[in-house]
């Protein structure tokens, strides 16, 4: 049995190595174009960002550790030209020496990743990096320490084009390290896989440490250490990096004519084999399966690279039946993807899962929305971090469709959580019943992850209705009356326009003051406004409850001050929904130039 | 409707304000025997050590708050001393006056907590408390200043009876401020609940922080500022604290007739009824149903008080019917509890969720055990920290029946996520295939969940065979040959009796060097290990893998070294598999004097 393997990273290599440890027999052989197998290409932005310091660190393997571990043939400066799917072998370039040569397969596994495609203008002189690789790490930091000057007295300027997860890592390690960084998104936000109001906050934080945000925005040229924008203003760079997305790497696949899938990425079935029986992908070049839809579409993820890399070895050994002696290989099907991101930004982490409330209404999929502002741990221990958090749920099954959450400590473990109760099937409702461990220095008796589960629980019953933040304009137009049941101190300071002030502990008393008609209730974070909600409803009132208070409903205004295009959560344009990678977004293809 | 409920903490009073949500009309009033309602009881011992400040933060609600904003009677300083189910009252003495009142109900609620029985021999004059009200860790703070003297010039000693979760909380905080400890635990680990491979860690850092740990160790007698303990040493001590376990103070409902479950906690229906229809038990005295065994259990949790508070105002709610206007309260059956706690000690925290290897090998269920060793994120990250994790899993189905781990950060995450798989019903291989948020601060692209997923998966395929750390002195014994893989600078720094060195690396190239008949390879944490058993079981060897490797067999080791009755991992004790909680270990009745 003859394996080859088309790029040594992430999906690569847990497909050669599982495939070792499943058959010593076996030749394996790795081709990969870049210089560097196995290496850390998460933390290439904190190798940029001085953060890891130790470059040696990025390495996780070599060829030759590779070799006296795994007795797997790596070869780097590799790069696999073409198949034949015929004669089953592969063209192979040397890049170093230019050489060509040929090396047959039983079995191919396409491990290739993804490609990035530039948006800048032809002409542009400002140079230009992504951050994918070790080369791209070396060249920026180079370049860095070269423009900071002697001593780093010259101050340094970057653009960062494209404020997605990738982008946010970028900007972040740039300003830890002292440049001055301009963020130019397209979108009318940063974050395009988020919500506008939970993006929102993320700008506020960019901002405050220094960033220049612009939002809306493209480049329109860069020369001479300058670049100017789409409304006009430039802005100093120098150097710009890309962080614009990628898309799957299906060249080799495409030449072969192995199927192509809807998403664009390479199909595949549910053992990771293509078109072609032998052959197999794995990794951003693969198509994946969406949970919530359960159609084709692209996630770029390392975990699910390395999950199916696995699974790829685990098939082959399956189908090669007796011939793999002693090799108890087990395929599992593999499952559709979630679409989990993570990325900390200066302190604060953003995390989300499945679909947003936008990529739902563009779908016109029924559900329900429940934002929550709770605390990472209980408010009498010291150090709790307020979080912010929105959950979206299946209006007829009261499924999880997917969640976002923006905070300090704890947002990991609760995305963690909800991820892990939707691959469970646990429903909204039932997360209210969720036991998890609680100390004060850790959670809440009533973790956040219980109080999303009783406001989601609240909803199924009809307990408590509730309308979102951009739903408030319609109400108020309609003739409906806010109630803001907050104190006075805290509805002078800051209120939302229109809404009238009776606080909770009064609204028994001062039932009489409300005027007739349907009435909105907000609370600062929707708790006291539930009570409200339900004490006026008991006495005989049509009311709802403001969704996440006046927190969520100021981090809505901040994001349609900050863009039109924010209001996308009422009105959302196709580019939204495109069943693209939260760390990944799909580049809309006006801003593709080359 | 009158609805009277006896105990203000976190079940009577969640039960409370619930009610009045779902239902306006209704008199509610709660009888608190103590002076303050749904106080901070998990905080108190961060008062007692100063991490918390200010007093006012342990007290969440006063009556006149819960007045102002929910319509609750409550009454503190409160006793209901029985209950007349005939007439539908309760008496009532209050504690100030000593006057004595009766109270009719509707519905009535007990939710009265647990109680502590003293393990001090009679005649015993050191100052003795627990940690469980406010008034305790008044008195507390008060000695301890006291004894400090002025400036606090004097060295202040205490005992902590019992080394349980709650003891090891006690213990952190007393050392916090400064007092000099012993800690005296009657089982022969830290941690009952735990397995003893597991608690050694924990020990360890006790003894680090300069506390004086006793295992298999009970309290003679205590006079004149001195304990004197079973092994006839005698220590110093200002004081006693005693947290060996708490039971459900059944008394008024036993008293009344109410049947009394198994576990000896109030027998009560999956809507938190009693035998009495009318009568609902919620919180530690309440009977709870076993997720792994489904029979009957104890557990004292706060988050279960909360929930099954909140699912006894449901279901009064839904019994009460028409008569509740506007009350659209859905009961939910109560779910099986698993049982999921967490501490932190001095940095380090522990966790735990469902049954021990210690109590699944008493009730003989067939299992798999995993050992891993990861990090908390990336290594490549800065500050990652280590933990170690352990999986226990029904070898029938592939069941996650429980789940223990200790380290630093990203522990109380790893505890959550499995308690989220075990309630959506996943199984341990399943584990492998979860999407977890990754990004190098937070995770690693395979998560140590995954990585326990890969093991149990490798087992599940009889890819790779294990043991465990007690069950080596039968393999050796047996004539089986103990290969340690890792490296020759490794095993120079430690190595397990009797095992040769080939390193990893070496293996193909010395394979022949191997005596004939079974081997058992091991490495660090288990990993190298897997690769090795793979490599030889092909090479036609039968061969096992150490599980966990060297870390967890030296944790074992360690863990017999300070007491034999540690090895109840292969020969447990009765008491060892009560169905008790992790926070509140039953008392083994041998130690209760009072």
């Amino acid at each position: 049995m003859k394996i080859l393997i088309v790029g040594g990273v992430a999906g690569g290599m847990s497909a050669a190595t599982r495939m070792r440890r499943l058959d010593e027999a076996a030749e394996i052989i790795v081709f990969e174009r870049g210089h560097y197998v196995s290496f850390a290409n998460c933390g290439l932005p904190y190798y940029v960002g001085g953060l890891i310091e130790d470059r040696s660190a990025l390495l996780l393997q070599t060829p030759e550790s590779l070799a006296s571990r795994f007795r797997l043939d790596v070869r780097i400066d590799h790069e696999v030209t073409g198949i034949d799917r015929a004669a089953r072998t592969v063209s192979v370039r040397d890049t170093v020496t230019g050489r060509i040569s040929t090396e047959g397969y039983d079995r191919l596994v396409l491990a290739a990743g993804a490609t990035t495609r530039s948006v800048l203008p032809a002409g542009s002189d400002v140079p230009l990096y992504t951050l994918r690789t070790v080369d791209d790490v070396d060249r920026i930091t180079a370049l860095l320490t070269e423009a900071a000057g002697p001593g780093g007295a010259v101050e340094v300027s970057a653009v960062v084009i494209g404020a997605g997860f990738i982008g946010l890592e970028a900007v972040e390690n740039l300003v830890r390290r002292g440049v001055h960084v301009t963020a130019v998104e397209f979108a009318g936000q940063v974050l395009g896989p988020l919500d506008p109001e939970m993006a929102a906050p993320v700008a506020a934080v960019l901002k405050a440490h220094g960033v220049d945000v612009r939002v809306d925005t493209s480049v329109r040229s860069a020369s001479a250490g300058r670049v100017t924008l789409s409304d006009g203003t430039d802005v100093a760079a120098d150097l710009i990096i890309e962080a614009t997305g990628v898309l799957p790497d299906t060249s080799l696949a495409a030449a072969a004519g192995l199927r192509i899938g809807e998403s664009g990425a390479i199909w595949v079935d549910d053992t990771q084999r293509t078109s072609d029986p032998l052959i197999y992908a794995v990794g951003d070049g693969a198509e994946k399966i969406d949970a919530i839809s359960g159609g084709p579409t692209r996630i770029a993820m390392a975990g699910l690279a390395n999950r199916h890399g696995r699974a790829a070895a685990d098939s082959i050994a399956d189908s090669a039946g007796d011939s793999l002696a002693g090799a108890p290989g087990v395929a599992v099907a593999a499952e559709p993807a979630f679409g989990v991101a993570i990325v900390g930004v200066f302190g604060t982490t953003v995390a989300m899962v499945g679909w947003s409330e936008r990529r739902l209404l563009a779908t016109g999929r029924a559900h329900r929305v429940v934002h929550t502002h709770p605390s990472d741990h209980a408010g009498y221990y010291p150090g709790a971090e307020p979080m912010s958090v929105k959950l979206l749920v299946d209006a007829a099954t009261d499924a999880i469709l997917g969640a976002q959450i923006v905070g300090g400590h704890g947002v990991d473990k609760r995305i963690d959580v909800i991820a892990t109760a939707m691959a469970g099937g646990l429903t909204a409702s039932a997360l209210s019943r969720l036991e998890l461990a609680y100390a004060p220095q850790y959670g809440s008796a009533k973790d956040p992850i219980n109080q999303l589960g009783y406001v989601a629980d609240n909803l199924v019953a009809g307990t408590t209705r509730s309308l979102q933040w951009h739903e408030l304009p319609a109400a108020l137009a309609a003739g409906e009356t806010l109630v803001d049941v907050r104190t006075a101190g805290e509805f002078a300071a800051g209120s939302i326009p229109g809404a009238v002030n009776v606080p909770l502990d009064e609204l028994r008393d001062r039932f009489g003051e409300l005027p007739a008609g349907s009435l909105v209730v907000h609370c600062q974070v929707g708790q006291r406004g539930h009570t409200a909600a339900r004490l006026l409803s008991q006495l005989g009132r049509e009311v709802r409850n403001l969704d996440g208070g006046y927190k969520t409903w100021a981090a809505g205004a901040a994001a349609l001050a900050a863009s039109p295009r924010a209001a996308v959560a009422s009105a959302p344009s196709a580019a939204s929904v495109l069943p693209v990678s939260p760390s990944a977004p799909a580049l809309p293809t006006e801003r593709i130039v080359a």
